[in-house]
């Protein structure tokens, strides 16, 4: 049995499975998880790969540590989605986190992590963390001046995510961030996304001083090669913590200061793909 | 229609496919091209993708320019295996070249890439081009003190590859190096083939004095997330020239300085597979 996405009628990713261990149809969105040969428990949303356990590491610890490793007394983060928990999880290794809240509209997928996902979800029941089951467009527009650092975890630029990659969603963020805040967001893959990267970097850049656009290495994702982008009036990644960094890298498998530099160099088709900003 | 490559049934490839244009048994394996709907010409050996005219930049950029750019002069430059010409034609951008010797056990890959692939293999005809049709292990023991770089640019270790990832060719390269010359060899993906990344560091290690691993994101192969490692008694890719680097970065889709510094910085857990070097 094969769990296999469709890229468009280009390319498909094929998983083996052993058994499907759950499905459901949410108010939001169909959300099943297999169990696969190599990779673990697999959860796919309207039927996309959204993480297994064997890879999760990657987009996790990417998504997080880069901008807090930027920051400079990072207290309050928000997720926009991320049901899933794992960018919470990353997040509290930070010590001088206060508080971390997630926004996610699909209370399921969160529940359905919780059941098999534990590692992942793991930290959702922590004190420092609060959950809300909302629209994240909505739950934003209550903040003014709040956030250190937010995080958009959303799924791809279809179904729910859909206002997440829009001009609209980037002035919301600001006004809810600090000053000197900054927002991330996945940004989708330079193979088989070039125009929704091209958009959305260009969007965050008629909003945002600095739009920087990173690479994480989510091998399950369409073409291996992830992006995500931050942006910020205060801050440029390449002025991070190395201190900082070289000691969360203690408890990470994939991050560390290297290769948070490293993660910073584009090749030069995706430095086309994003040079509008 | 769609080609499949199956990853030892862990996870599997799909490329929609147009038509097939080629398909023939070699002395050596089974060749076969098709007309992808997204990637181009695909060419697959043995059922394995090897190259497709849109995404083959990435291979053979990073595979030649990243050690070129660290040799202070190189003149003369073997590459064992690489039938389709795609390293040759990087190597030619290089002014320095004066030798340009590609070693292909199978001539066929070279007649069908010349047929269906002209823009990957257009510089073999050049004049500073040798081309032998034999045994990489047999030719390079003609060899001693000679080159300045050799790359195995070869397929898995599995058929005609197989020698080609084990110590004792690693010590007959050594011998046809000059002294302060550079192997590369492609070493595979830290997802799918953990134990040929250690194994073949390993064995450099017993040979070299430096051996550094780097990542291409060539999005076809496995997981996308391809490494290849250099090997030398007196270079590490971390010093080389950043002036001839972004010289030859105007000719590349991929390569850059930056990106040839971050290709360095590894991931935690693949820091781990190659620990032993």
């Amino acid at each position: 049995m094969w769990f296999i996405e469709n890229y468009d009628e280009r390319a498909s990713l094929g998983l083996k499975v052993r058994k499907k261990l759950h499905e459901e149809q949410s108010p939001f969105q169909k959300v099943e998880v297999y169990e696969t040969e190599f990779f673990g428990n697999l959860l796919t949303l309207d039927g996309l790969v959204m993480l297994t356990q064997k890879d999760e590491f990657v987009y996790h610890e990417m998504i997080t540590h880069m901008p807090l490793c930027t920051l400079k007394n990072p207290e309050r983060v928000l997720v926009v989605g991320g049901g899933d928990g794992g960018a919470i999880r990353e997040i509290l290794k930070h010590p001088s986190i206060k508080e971390a809240v997630l926004c996610e509209i699909d209370e399921r997928v969160v529940r359905v992590c919780q059941k098999y996902f534990p590692e992942v979800s793991c930290k959702l029941e922590d004190p420092k963390v609060k959950m809300h089951f909302e629209d994240g467009f909505k739950f934003l527009n209550q903040y003014e001046n709040y956030f250190d650092l937010i995080i958009t975890d959303s799924s791809d630029p279809v179904g729910p995510g859909v206002a997440l990659f829009k001009e609209d969603y980037y002035r919301l963020v600001k006004k809810a961030l600090k000053p000197d805040g900054i927002m991330v967001s996945q940004s989708e893959s330079p193979w088989y996304f070039e125009d929704t990267m091209n958009s959305m970097t260009t969007a965050m850049s008629s909003v945002f001083k600095h739009v920087e656009t990173y690479i994480a290495l989510v091998t399950l994702y369409p073409s291996g090669f992830w992006t995500i982008t931050a942006a910020s009036d205060a801050h440029s990644l390449h002025n991070f913590d190395e201190k900082r960094s070289a000691e969360i890298s203690k408890t990470c498998k994939y991050y560390n200061p290297e290769l948070h530099k490293g993660a910073l160099a584009l090749p030069n088709f995706v430095k086309n793909i994003v040079k509008n900003k």
